[in-house]
């Protein structure tokens, strides 16, 4: 598969990862290489990975803890220090080897450290694979406030090789499928007709959508790289959805819930509000709410928590003058950005999920 | 004086800094804005600034405690949580009013808080308005190890009004004319000579070396904003200097220095390390030295110290792979970079400038 090109990185695939690696790092000459590991992708990733490096280089790995709750300013500080102790210079370079946790926080270390030194993004999940792998978005989470503090910029290349995969937990899988719909939903109606029949799909197939999802997220981030305008749309879902991740995140004795879990909640009610507000169909309606339903778990979400999870709105990135924007869908395959919507409709958006 | 333009941002100086900044606010239109101060700059200048704005905004304060040992990252932690608590948006507007250590940490924050928001420096300290006010460098300290963590990104403008240095201790003053005189050493001769007869300046001279001084560093980091080549002038006298000031910052118990106090003596034992293997002359080597001591306090540092100070170089941002690279003077007036010196004469240096 053809690499995708965004503004300042490119996206390999497959074998030819390691390529464009290969050559990359024996014309880069880099005083050290740390590799940035999770518990689980030091497991389980790393010696592919390392199976594929194929001259001798100064490589250092760097293990963090698994898991969102990780993913903030501490454990920065941690890797900060290593790679101070270590030597790490500004001819260095990082490898991101992991889930979204490991690619977000990596990605801002690496464009903080010594104000900014090379790193690659390697996504070992299938949402780090559609979602973070192009954008440049990096950041770390304030409590119990996603992403608040980071940048956006961009990795030398990103390596999508879904080898990685076939290690990952199949509800984790669910959570990058949550973002492939949303870009069938936002962008791309054939898209959306294909991926939701998921139950005819190969595995071959996965890898065609994989590629599909990021040249549809790329083309968005490329046209508006510092979210000014149709970035927005792929916020779609997500601005109920965070909000529901962060409710989770912080009342352990609740179920836990996957980011594309959240998401996918959130993707319904945002639907269900699409409906109301513009010209979404009841069938279109219908369609998306049975397409995620077949896939994601429906959540008991208590209704005594609806107002708390509803003030959680008022941190959302995309607000501005104390309003709270979303995005909703005219149509399948096409967004709005700069909605507001009531707290009457939000809460109503409860009822309709509840009621399915 | 005329308005200087930087890449991305722009210097005013003087009551124009008011003009333009009241016509940024009104034109901007930001959802919030907030005020960023230690508790000099709180008491000292804060209210000059508020006596300059003219219309009603909806403003916020944020205090932080002066001192280079709270430009850290737990700073920054606390910074970011008030503005979310305050409800700062992506349309909000972070305004620093302090010396180097407000401008440096502020502007790191403003650029991270939820991937980046506006900024304006307002520097107070002659060393932020000479150093800081460009070049967009922000970053706060890893441990005892200098703006170990930040980002290159410019503020919006940058207003040099030096009625804020009318409260301004001292020796605080020396910290920014060592940075005045090392513009001249790297770039400008006849500027060099004009500042180095500081007995001659009247204050309006000040106001005139400040905006030279300016137009210098704009100068180089225009030309090569992410320090690739010429930028890497502007570290004279930091290589040591900054190890010096390491040294003493982590040993409470000697006295304290000074940043422009440990960048003096690191341009006095640079130049002594030029005169041996570049083609700095002797005489030149004298002038050099005398000028600075005519300002600069004499430090005894304890040879039972040099090799301490000398380990902490292995940190500096400016190595790469193991090397530890100078920027030297080939004369007064022009610099040369990436300069490999050996241990024994940097050595050699501590003992020259102790004979001084």
């Amino acid at each position: 598969m053809k690499p995708i090109v965004s503004k300042d990185s490119i996206v390999y695939f497959g074998q030819e990862c390691y390529t464009a690696l290969n050559t990359y790092l024996a014309e880069a000459n880099h005083s050290k290489i740390c590799i940035l590991v999770d518990n689980n992708t030091h497991e389980y990733c790393l010696s592919l990975l390392m199976s594929k490096i194929e001259k001798e280089y100064d490589i250092e790995v760097i293990e963090i803890e698994s898991g969102e709750i990780h993913k903030n300013i501490e454990t920065c500080s941690g890797v900060w220090n290593v790679l101070s102790e270590l030597g790490m210079d500004r001819k260095s370079l990082i490898i991101n080897l992991g889930g979204g946790v490991v690619t977000d926080l990596g990605g801002f270390i690496a464009c903080t450290y010594k104000r900014g030194i090379s790193y690659i993004n390697i996504p070992t999940s299938l949402l780090a694979m559609v979602d973070a792998s192009v954008g440049g978005k990096t950041g770390v989470d304030l409590g119990n406030l996603k992403n608040m503090v980071g940048v956006i910029s961009e990795s030398e290349m990103v390596l999508v090789d879904t080898e990685y995969l076939s290690t990952l937990p199949t509800n984790q899988m669910c959570s990058g499928f949550a973002e492939m719909l949303k870009h069938g939903l936002i962008q791309d109606k054939s898209y959306w007709d294909k991926i939701s029949d998921l139950s005819q799909l190969t595995l071959e197939d996965l890898d065609l959508m994989i590629y599909d999802s990021v040249v549809i997220k790329n083309k968005i981030v490329t046209e508006d790289p510092t979210e000014q305008n149709i970035r927005k749309y792929l916020n779609f879902g997500h601005t109920l959805g965070h909000a529901i991740e962060s409710f989770y995140l912080t009342h352990p004795e609740k179920p836990t819930l996957l980011h594309g879990e959240a998401i996918a909640i959130g993707m319904i009610m945002e639907a269900y509000i699409s409906a109301e507000l513009l010209s979404l169909t009841k069938n279109e309606l219908q369609n998306i709410s049975e397409v995620i339903l077949a896939t994601f778990p429906k959540i008991d979400i208590n209704p005594a928590d609806y107002h708390s999870i509803v003030s959680l709105l008022i941190h959302d990135k995309k607000n501005e003058k104390g309003n709270i924007y979303f995005v909703l869908l005219s149509t399948i395959g096409e967004a709005k950005y700069n909605c507001i919507v009531s707290d009457e409709l939000i809460l109503q958006s409860f009822g309709y999920y509840a009621s399915l």
